[in-house]
Parts: C-alpha cells; structure tokens; sequence
C-alpha cells in the first residue's frame, strides 16, 4: 500500500449491483468495506444485506456518500454515468490528497434513453478522464473493473474475467490491481494509461449487447501475454 | 453457402501479415485461396510462399486486387486503413452482386503517424461501416478477424482468440462464423451489427498497447455466454 492509503475501501454509489458485487467479493476476502450512498439509511441496509451473505465478522458498513469518503482514501466509483459528475463535484471538497479514486464508470448510452449496448462520446476521451478532470489534486485516478458483471460478482462462483486497469500513477494502479485479484477468478491486467480507458469502457457496452443477444453474463480474458502481465 | 458465394475466398491486400496468416490456416483447412495485391507477381510470390508453408495440395494462387474479386464473391479485406477507401473505390466495378466482403481494417492512429495503440474517429463509426457505404449494392459487409494475431496466425499452434463477427446481414455473418472456426483454437461470436464492429476494432488497438508494454501476443476470449453463442 502507499503511505497514506488505509485498508478501508469506500464505495461510493455502492448500493447499486456493481458496488454490492464488488462489495460482497471484497470483504469475503477480508477487506474493510464502507458502503456510500446519498442516503446513509440506505447505505447502512445495504451493508448489513452483505454482512448477512458474506460472514458474521465481515466488515462492512454504510454511511453517506460524503462520510464514506472522509473515512477511506481508497475510493471506488460505481455509480451510473449520469450521476459521476454530479457527485464528483459535491464530493470534491471530502476527497483527501494522496487519495486513490477508482472509476468503474461506462458512458453507455442508456443514460441518455438510448440503448445499453451503445455508448456516449465523452469529451475528454472517456468516463475515467473525466473523473481525472475534476478530481483534487494530487488524486490518483485509475480506470478499473468495468468489464466484470455485476450478477457474477454477486454469486459465489469464481469470476471467469480479467479486469484491465488503466491508469497514470502506476503505484496507485498496482495497488488496484491486487485489489482485482482479490475477486476469485479475475486476473488482473496493466493496461497502461488511464487514455485505454477509453477502450476497456467501450468494451463493457460490447459484453452487454452480448448479453441481450445471447442470454449470458459476458465477461473478458485477455490472452497471449506473459505471466507478468497479470501482476 | 449463400446461393452464389463460391468456395474460393479472396484475401484482398493480402499480401501482408494478416492476410498471409489468415491464407495459411485457411487453405490448410482445405479452402481454395486468392491473394490479391496490387501487384500480379508480387501476389503470386506470396501464394507460392504459403503453398511451400502449408502443404503442396495446397490451393492458393495470386492475382491482382481486381481479378481477385472477379474471381470470387467472398472477400477478405486485409488492408491498412489508409488504403480502405482507395481500394473499395477502385475495386467497385469488380465486386459482383451477392458477395460477401469481409472487412478486418482497424482505424490505427498509426496511419496518420500516430500510435497504433490508439484510433482514429471514423466518420460512419467504423472502418467496417465506411466499407459498407462504399460497397456495391447487394454487397454484405462482415466484420471480423480484426482481434487475431498476424503472428500467432503464421504460426503453427492453435490461436487463443474469439473472433467476434458483427454485421447487418445474419446469413453472410454465418458464413464469416463458420469461416472463423476453420482456424485452430479460434470460437466465433455473433456480435450483432455492424455498427458494434465500432468497439471490436478498438479493441485491436488495446491489444496492440498491451503487446508493446508486455511483449506478448495479446488476444481476447468471450466468456460467459452459453455456447450457441459461439457457433
């Protein structure tokens, strides 16, 4: 870990199924897990579902999305992406220097109306350059686990996917990286700059008009690099 | 078969990597080859080299780009992105009605310059749709094979890579499908439209910056989709 980084990670948004998915994985795996939410009450019955379905010592528990991010300087994004900037924005302020901000948003065009399996073209190139716009700085971005289906990382069975991790700072990408292989199953995989993003984000609309099209929970494997690769 | 489409393919530009690969699996699947180039002998020296490669029953001769097409209504299109239009253009009149084209380009930054582990924005969306404007009409566009290693392909071994094929035309997508897994190790996936060969050529670029920070030969596995998916 860098110094400053604690072993408590904030999921912001975390009451939707891909924060619950990682959420459940993670404190499975022994992680302390701070569920965010606009609504602490909310948060705190989401955190108390997971407990429930993880183990009786797990630690987990919810609090505002502002608190959560006080609390921990590990944080992951998961909200939709109409909602990342807004909540960017009003979290600014409760972000501390040195903090992490892992963003597992997709442009999809779904937030828009149209449909799931398109995307929207984001200015800076994608969802994760936009974080990096707008968060303090001296805060690390990095582009993970966008590619993992949320009903997978709800279950119990190892998930067969790798999680591309894009990032500029690569302290702060390889510490999400050990992050990602903390889910059983996935490798992880440096994929460079957090500019990739853009590509591993697209990606995610591809597996889910898969997922339309053939009734399954698509996911990725990346083949034919060396072992090192997924270190 | 669709009526019409002839078991002779035609690799359209093929005399460089991955047209060469792709001509070397397939006539050693028993497929009758056409390497097209701009250059008659130049074709017909690749073919002879690949002929010595495969096996000397092998069928596969070399023809000028426009006698290619003249000679068979499914066509491979293995040009760089900088020659796609050109070609398309000067080789309408040679495409029959009915033919398949099979377009594999990638819009690389690199053929402006730039990196080949990043794109550029095409217009239509895609090279595959800039293809489809430009084609004859009765002509079937399918993208594919854009995710494939030249080098594993030239190879001997199976390749670790699904070949996502997306187009308009479900009949023509089959084909290519079938065509796909005449490759050793290789699935097809139905991906749909063509439109969502925008997001399968990114990909290559993806690929192509994690082979040059890795040193490896990247490819990509579809996973979880039940296994009609694949056929």
């Amino acid at each position: 870990m860098s110094p400053g980084v604690t072993r408590s990670i904030a999921i912001l948004g975390g009451t939707g199924p891909a924060g619950t998915g990682l959420a459940l994985r993670w404190v499975r795996a022994g992680e302390s897990i701070i569920i965010g939410s606009r609504d602490a009450q909310r948060a705190q019955q989401v955190a108390a579902t997971i407990k429930q379905k993880a183990h009786a010592q797990a630690s987990v528990s919810g609090m505002e999305n502002g608190a959560a991010c006080a609390a921990s300087n590990l944080l992951v994004l998961t909200v939709p992406f109409e909602g990342q900037a807004t909540l960017l924005k009003q979290l600014k302020p409760a972000i501390s220097e040195g903090s992490i901000l892992v963003d597992a948003t997709v442009p999809l065009a779904a937030c828009v109306g149209g449909r799931a399996s398109r995307t929207l073209g984001v200015w800076q190139g994608s969802a994760a350059q936009q974080a990096a716009e707008m968060v303090p700085k001296g805060v690390s971005v990095v582009a993970a686990f966008h590619n993992l289906s949320a009903e997978l990382l709800s279950g119990d069975a190892p998930v067969d996917c790798d999680v591309v991790v894009c990032s500029d700072d690569p302290a702060s990408a390889q510490i999400v990286r050990e992050l990602a292989r903390k889910i059983p199953g996935v490798r992880a995989v440096d994929g460079g700059k957090l500019e990739n993003s853009r590509i591993v984000e697209q990606m995610t609309a591809l597996l889910i008009g898969l997922n339309i099209r053939h009734k399954g929970h698509a996911g990725v494997r990346i083949t034919g690099l060396p072992s090192e690769a997924y270190r």
